[in-house]
């Protein structure tokens, strides 16, 4: 079947940029010794988690516990899950996946800690823990490397668990010296700090100058969108996600509506104007949405779209949209190859 | 079962309000002799949907026909499709679709026109169908009452096809003067205008001041949320849909971290500051999200929540939500009565 003949809004995959995404950045960390586990939010797809292990990724990343399972239950067999884990049910679930894979978590309150302890050890299993700092995101992880030594002294001498290292997201100019003032600081209590796990697609060909970092997490680098291709880490060519919409409005000589609005690319800006790229249109922009509409002023192109013709879509942020699709479409030269479900879509728990 | 026993985040439907919400507006349009419609966009819950009949809507409205489609097979029967029906594949499912219930659909161009009137020839189906026109929102509807009598008059020309009146979104000011210049433009050419349909939540309690418009389309007044609020139609205590998350992480004194972002709530904001109103702490400010974190900034508030309390969060927008959730739970009085699917969840084409 061709591609031309999937009904839209559909998101398609190109098969080969895919493949190329994957193994371009697998390469470059591979040229500087820094290990590859990449955030599998972006794709919430098992197949495509297991072409990032065969490029060579080492493991992968989880946010989300039910996101772990689904992964799990695809045959991948190793597992950060950069998450607090808080509450009995979740730490009951964590458990029955630790017997099954191999499986770190991180954690930045003492009371985290304390949950995974008395989990751990009632399950009789031992928990690699890495602590989460904070590195300029203001989200989660602990703000001071004193904290950070605290925390892992504490799930060192925590029953059931084990201090496997830091991590943090994203990679920023304060986590080199983050990471060496707690390294002194446990390095006094003769604690090692094995791993150190940074991330990002923006800075992704920068890795290697965090010198401190031993493992990169990129999510969104296997897809592309808009975003990182402001970013200037992907070009528009290199994006392997688009939607395919079709225009069934054009109301006005410069306006066109699209059959794509915030419930197919949702309504993120992460910093852009307008709400994505036209691919066969450059110069139209998508000024505003509604749930289901897309609404574009085509007043800058040369030519513009007749009612029924169908335009691409590359959009500001790939994760979201992947998130509201059931299905997305692989496709390879125009064909399609192959229907994906996206297995961890909606694994909010 | 107990609400405090599920998992987060989780999105909980208080029953009684939503009964309430329901029976309130259907009060208001039958004193005021205006047919409610409500839209199922919010929703996409077929039993919602059969509450809504059941109180008094003459029918439903749906926005896309997978939605239509999933209604339909729920049983019920009366379909209005607000939008325009453009391609084979989708023209043949709605054929399908016109055959098993009373369907009708709008369209803004000659070119919608030209595709249902040849589907429903080829069937030996009549549509029903709306001329859309514009009342200010600049999406789709043709912008001139001169063009609306045109696209009228194509209708009412063209085979398997039935002029039933005119739509739009929102009802505005310029509604009633738009319906007043069509209606005279067409009943020169004989022709009567059979329904106007006009919507939205946030004017519901003057949709009797609209005098032309028959039928009234309110989606978001069967949840309530963050907007609907503002806009002053609704009081944060009718809301309906909240969803629950956990505090998992508090990494400074006046910092908590949500097990919710993006991906639990979008970031839609619809004009409002921040990311949702935390019932159980209103001074809270959700400054920020990522995909599965909610920022929150409590200096404000006396009291601040410890890691792993639970707090309830009623969202800028409902209806993209209910769209991120597989299922919602309906709650009386704390207790969970039902889990429904949300059966039209995803259906985007």
């Amino acid at each position: 079947m061709q591609v031309d003949a999937l009904d839209t809004p559909v998101t398609v995959v190109d098969l080969d940029k895919l493949q190329a995404n994957i193994d371009r950045l697998q390469r470059h960390l591979d040229a500087h010794g820094i290990a590859s586990r990449p955030h599998i939010k972006t794709h919430k797809i098992p197949e495509i988690a297991h072409m990032q292990i065969r490029a060579g990724a080492v493991g992968i990343t989880c946010q989300k516990l039910g996101e772990a399972e689904v992964m799990a239950q695809a045959g991948i067999r190793d597992i950060l899950l950069t998450y607090n884990i808080v509450g009995a049910s979740k730490l009951e679930r964590l458990m029955h996946l630790a017997r099954r894979v191999q499986l770190s978590v991180t954690a930045d309150s003492a009371f985290t800690v304390g949950g995974l302890s008395e989990a751990a050890q009632r399950e009789g299993v031992v928990l690699d823990v890495l602590v989460e700092f904070e590195s300029g995101m203001q989200r989660t992880g602990v703000p001071s490397s004193q904290e950070a030594a605290d925390l892992a002294l504490l799930i060192a001498g925590s029953p059931g668990l084990r201090f496997a290292g830091l991590m943090t997201y994203p990679s920023t100019d304060v986590t080199d010296p983050f990471v060496r003032e707690t390294r002194a600081l446990l390095e006094k209590e003769g604690l090692t700090v094995a791993h150190v796990s940074g991330g990002g697609t923006p800075i992704m060909w920068q890795a290697q100058t965090y010198t401190e970092v031993t493992e990169h997490r990129a999510g969104t680098y296997v897809y592309g969108d808009r975003k990182i291709v402001k970013d200037g880490a992907m070009t528009f060519d290199e994006c392997a996600l688009q939607v395919i919409t079709t225009v069934v409005s054009r109301p006005t000589a410069d306006r066109g509506i699209l059959d794509g609005g915030t419930k197919t690319f949702t309504s993120d800006l992460l910093g852009l104007e307008g709400h994505g790229y036209i691919v066969e249109y450059p110069e139209a922009r998508i000024y505003g949405q509604s749930e289901e509409h897309g609404h574009v002023d085509f007043s800058q192109c040369p030519a513009r779209p007749a009612i029924g013709e169908r335009v691409t879509v590359i959009p500001n942020h790939c994760c979201v949209v992947s998130n509201l699709f059931d299905q997305v479409v692989g496709v390879r030269r125009h064909e399609v190859e192959v229907v994906w479900p996206v297995a961890a879509r909606g694994a909010l728990r």
